[in-house]
């Protein structure tokens, strides 16, 4: 028995995935973007409330301005990155909601009510589109290295607004010399999963 | 121009995978589940700090608890799934730090430090892991059905204990009549990405 996902896909998407830390000089183009993220918005979300927003910093102007909020150990590699792409969740989401989730037309009300809970739904639904997007990257043939040391407030500051709360940092671009180490353990399928 | 990825690989994972809301009979295996989880373990999080922990609900006892924590909309279709995986995040991930990331063997103090910070750690690459999981379940030929409509402190009281958080509770199994209706549109890539 086995998964009937062809093998090769496995390790494009998993096994031999890495996250990179260096990159060629090879551009990311935006069509590239556009066909990954033709892909991964059918990915699952509540109500498909599909919170998710990417900027993508292309200019050096705007490079500059989001290296200095990144930790030490990611400024290096964000400044060379063919492409970095700050995602985001829209808090105000709901207000594409009778568009996109007609089944409901009341799940825009529901969720105009409570921003506190809005603001939960998009977070845990923006993660989730997060990782969609980091495995449309690989399907792209690219390296992701997704990043979370960085000022989120200031990111936020100087890139979103007051609606929009960063949720990852993603370098993208095809992975250059030593752009990753050995391949870290992981945990056992009986340290993580268990039967009640 | 196109993804690298194969278009039947795109299909299975993405264009016509669904959230299933209806199951056949036939179950679902724990080595289905251990395929899948060796796959979706290679996905990466934040100094490999892997929080996500799965609870299977196998027993009819153990199923009858947990439906009477699910939201009305989702009470009949987790009593009647094939399968049901509680996902929730280890807040003492950093525990296993040291094994499962030796190149910075300060990792596990850093986080020892903050609960605050660890949660929202293994909150943000808990998520991050449930959607890979989702991932997974389709490349195992699988539906799943996410499902955040529950109550969490009560599942968390229920199944869990102070130091897993749940996450997503994911319905499994194959798709059954009327498993669900028209896909819902998504967002255009003009209103999903800028560029600065």
């Amino acid at each position: 028995m086995s998964l009937i996902l062809d093998p090769a896909a496995q390790d494009l998407l998993f096994r031999e995935a890495r996250t990179a830390n260096t990159f060629t000089d090879e551009p990311v183009t935006d069509e590239q973007v556009q066909m990954i993220y033709d892909l991964v918005k059918y990915g699952p979300t509540a109500f498909n409330q599909s919170p998710l927003r990417i900027t993508l910093v292309r200019s050096r102007e705007a490079r500059e301005r989001l290296v200095k909020h990144m930790s030490p150990v990611n400024q290096a590699k964000t400044a060379d990155a063919p492409l970095v792409a700050i995602l985001s969740a829209d808090n105000e989401f709901h207000e594409e909601l009778p568009r996109l989730f007609p089944a409901f037309p009341q799940a825009k009300d529901a969720f105009y009510a409570d921003r506190t809970v809005r603001e939960r739904s998009a977070q845990l639904n923006g993660i989730l589109q997060a990782a969609y997007f980091i495995i449309g990257v690989r399907a792209a043939g690219l390296a992701a290295g997704p990043m979370n040391g960085f000022d989120y407030p200031g990111v936020q500051a100087e890139f979103l607004d007051d609606d929009h709360a960063p949720l990852l940092i993603v370098n993208i671009g095809k992975p250059g010399l030593g752009a990753w180490g050995e391949r870290a353990p992981r945990l056992g399928v009986d340290e993580v999963v268990t039967t009640v």
